[in-house]
């Protein structure tokens, strides 16, 4: 038996394209219905079919769903949620696939008291954004982590814990304010530095943009791709995951005058401990299947 | 007419046993040499076939060759030069690999005293290391930086860059200098601050190794590629280009402070604006066929 039988995604970018297009794979007696604030994305979504009925507001796309999906930046959520509250079936399961967890999780639940919101966050992407970026594998063997609130219905977690695994994923359940903590180091502080580094190399007077894009295949590359990702999606997470953004942010700048101190006194042994301790993580990401094991990723040569 | 009859490759790692893979591809007429300081890799070059002829020593690799390539660590590159000048034909022209420029060409030219010298460095690689890490098409599309020292002979300098289009690469002719700063941003800074986020990532306490890996698909993951390369190479790389590179991550750490600023003090339109310049670059680097333009790399889903 499904989870569920009237799913409603509010936004259609990269995620709620993507749950939408898993869904028609996967259960597709499910009916869709969506919206998103972006009268161009609502026609783009309606010309590709993506859900059944694309509506004008979020309180008419959620008027008859048992599962409803905020897929907006986090910082849009409680707005959202106040917009579908009056429309929103009492049996309804407010969800959401937010980055950051802890605020969200307030944000819904001072929008939607009494409702029932079980936030969750699938740990997937790429840096394409929009309604047209998605695909129904997007989910596929990634993890999804669902952070019901305390005093959440069991039932109602499992069943969205359910939903998660007919799109392919693995799930596991964590407290909203430990899942801020995984994902600042697994995510939030990795595009930090990425963006940071694109700027800098952007910013050189000696060194022009175009060297930088020709030789970009000795590393720099790598981080360009998560440095393109949605700017208002990332600004929303680090304005919302300050705190322990701020702390790994912390710990990774005093790591990296270590390692700047033994380049600048010459101490080669300790760069060699330390490059060869790092290669063990690859090693377990590829074994456990969260990255493609193919040499430079599985790149075309 | 071919650049080069007969070539000798000294190291036969990930790029060494590429260049072989590739001529043989492209220029199989070229009769090959090889030799590695590891008897080991030796042994496995040998069953592989990698070359014409495996040599137990660098002279006996080099006494027909009229072009010598040293695929070796940076600060290894001297002595192996001093090894083969005793060996080496007076018209052989000696060529290396390796990532920085300036102290390699300096070294070759002191341990090779009126030898025909003419550095190059291929812009390409994996995180594999090792003899059967190699592949031909590894150099197809990227660029070769050829340096020639001032005063070297321009038909020697010609031959090498011809000898990198055969194999598949555009090549760009720069100073040893300009190189070495090029390459501190495009690629010496990436891995120091690959290696460094893998390693505050594995030392965190409340955030577990596990989680780490379960849920790098967030971005973590695209780090912890280049993260795994060959600890010795990036080790000789950080020593060998040490001014260039301790100036480009004073620039990256000023900019850092500046995204952290932003963060504390809720500073959304500073994140936004840094957030949107980096997608141009990505663009380029797609544009220019520098990298995939598949989404996530052209991961599999």
């Amino acid at each position: 038996m499904l989870p569920f039988s009237r799913v409603s995604i509010i936004g259609l970018g990269l995620i709620g394209s993507s749950i939408a297009h898993a869904v028609r794979e996967r259960m597709p007696t499910v009916r869709l219905t969506g919206h998103d604030a972006s009268a161009e994305v609502r026609a783009i979504a309606d010309a590709l079919e993506l859900v059944d009925d694309v509506a004008d507001t979020p309180g008419a796309a959620v008027t008859d769903a048992d599962l409803v999906i905020l897929c907006v930046p986090v910082c849009a959520m409680g707005a959202v949620a106040a917009e579908i509250a009056a429309d929103l079936p009492a049996e309804a399961i407010v969800s959401d696939v937010g980055s950051c967890k802890a605020e969200v999780a307030a944000a819904l639940a001072e929008a939607l008291p009494g409702a029932n919101v079980i936030p969750a966050h699938p740990v997937a992407g790429t840096e394409r954004s929009g309604p047209e970026a998605g695909f129904a594998s997007l989910f596929a063997g990634r993890w999804c982590i669902v952070t019901p609130p305390e005093g959440a219905d069991p039932i109602a977690a499992e069943r969205v814990a359910e939903f998660w695994r007919r799109l392919g994923s693995q799930v596991e359940t964590m407290a909203p304010d430990h899942h801020d903590r995984v994902l600042a180091v697994t995510s939030h502080l990795p595009h930090l530095i990425a963006y940071t580094i694109v700027g800098t190399a952007s910013d050189l007077e000696e060194v022009t943009s175009s060297e930088v894009i020709k030789f970009s295949a000795g590393g720099f590359r790598d981080f360009t791709r998560i440095a393109a990702s949605d700017p208002t999606m990332w600004r929303d997470v680090f304005l919302s995951n300050k705190e322990a953004v701020l702390e790994m942010l912390q710990r990774f700048s005093e790591d990296l005058s270590q390692l700047q101190r033994a380049i600048r006194w010459g101490d080669g042994d300790a760069l060699f401990e330390h490059f060869t301790k790092t290669r063990a993580i690859r090693r377990s990401i590829v074994e456990q299947g969260q990255d493609d094991a193919a040499p430079d990723f599985g790149r075309r040569h």
